[in-house]
């Protein structure tokens, strides 16, 4: 059995968003057992599992996602849309567009420190549209 | 319900490549909704999801995997099948070996800039199998 | 059809480890056809498929890592757990905490040089809580 919703997030500020709870209240009813995916449709956002209770982490992965891909790389060529534009599609492909997470017992089987990040890696923040699907 | 089909791509040159036709050719008929999943048997090549318009965002790929991952590392060990194949396992694990993408009204649920990458990263192209597994 | 199985893994030190055969060992039968979904309950450990014939190819992986997020970047604030501690987040969000691959003729399809890694970040190893979702 398949369930499937499309929904829009508003607009974050660039960096690195816990939105577990965000993405449960637009997600259909969770069954006993299944597969929760979810997938964003957009090229300079990603969407990642990672840790969920101090802040300060997701503060260093900005940090580090800026100093691994950096903004002025002399040889880029795609810089219409601003110098963070390339930087975001390479930090996209390098975290995913998608997640795949079992469900067991009505829930997501996320470990104790585990959510969902949504990492926005555009300066000008837009929304993001998500497309959550259920298999049960 | 699961179809599943395997297939061949034909060499591609060292790069990022715009494979989203090639793949749907491919592909077992979509559903009304459903997942779409690929796999490339491979560990020095990867699929991602990425910009679709401008080529020069697939120029820019290859350059800053190369300079993220340099060939020159000086204690790479794994070097008898020259200095592009280590790199090559390192980014085919950055970027991931396959991809799930929601199918939603008889098509895939791309964003309107989204396309689905080939990243060939050995210098000598081989043909690369695929394996399209789609659930509805 | 769902299977799904919640296991856990002995600690494994730091590093790159083929854990193939563990997985399977765990695992539920597979089916004719399907896909088998991984996923790892950790924040600072990872799941990959690469190359699983020639172990230096697991030692230039964790050197490589090592060098792309090192452990002594200054700006770091998420440092309470030690300085292995906010690298090992950084690498399983490169890497990922899910694999999802196909099943072909009662067998994980994967290419003939593949294999599963559980990557280790930390320095003091913990037994690792994963999930396979096996569907049909």
């Amino acid at each position: 059995m398949i369930q499937q919703t499309q929904f829009s997030l508003p607009p974050f500020r660039r960096g690195f968003h816990l939105i577990t709870a965000d993405v449960l209240r637009e997600a259909p009813p969770l069954p006993a057992a299944g597969l929760f995916h979810l997938f964003i449709q957009h090229t300079s956002a990603a969407l990642a599992v990672n840790e969920n209770a101090d802040p300060s982490v997701r503060v260093d992965f900005e940090q580090v996602f800026n100093q691994l891909v950096p903004e002025d790389l002399p040889f880029l060529t795609h810089t219409i849309e601003g110098p963070d534009d390339m930087p975001a599609h390479i930090k996209a492909a390098l975290i995913g567009t998608s997640l795949t997470l079992p469900v067991r017992a009505g829930q997501l089987a996320l470990g104790t420190w585990q959510g969902i990040y949504l990492c926005e890696f555009r300066n000008s923040a837009r929304p993001r549209t998500l497309v959550v699907t259920v298999y049960s």
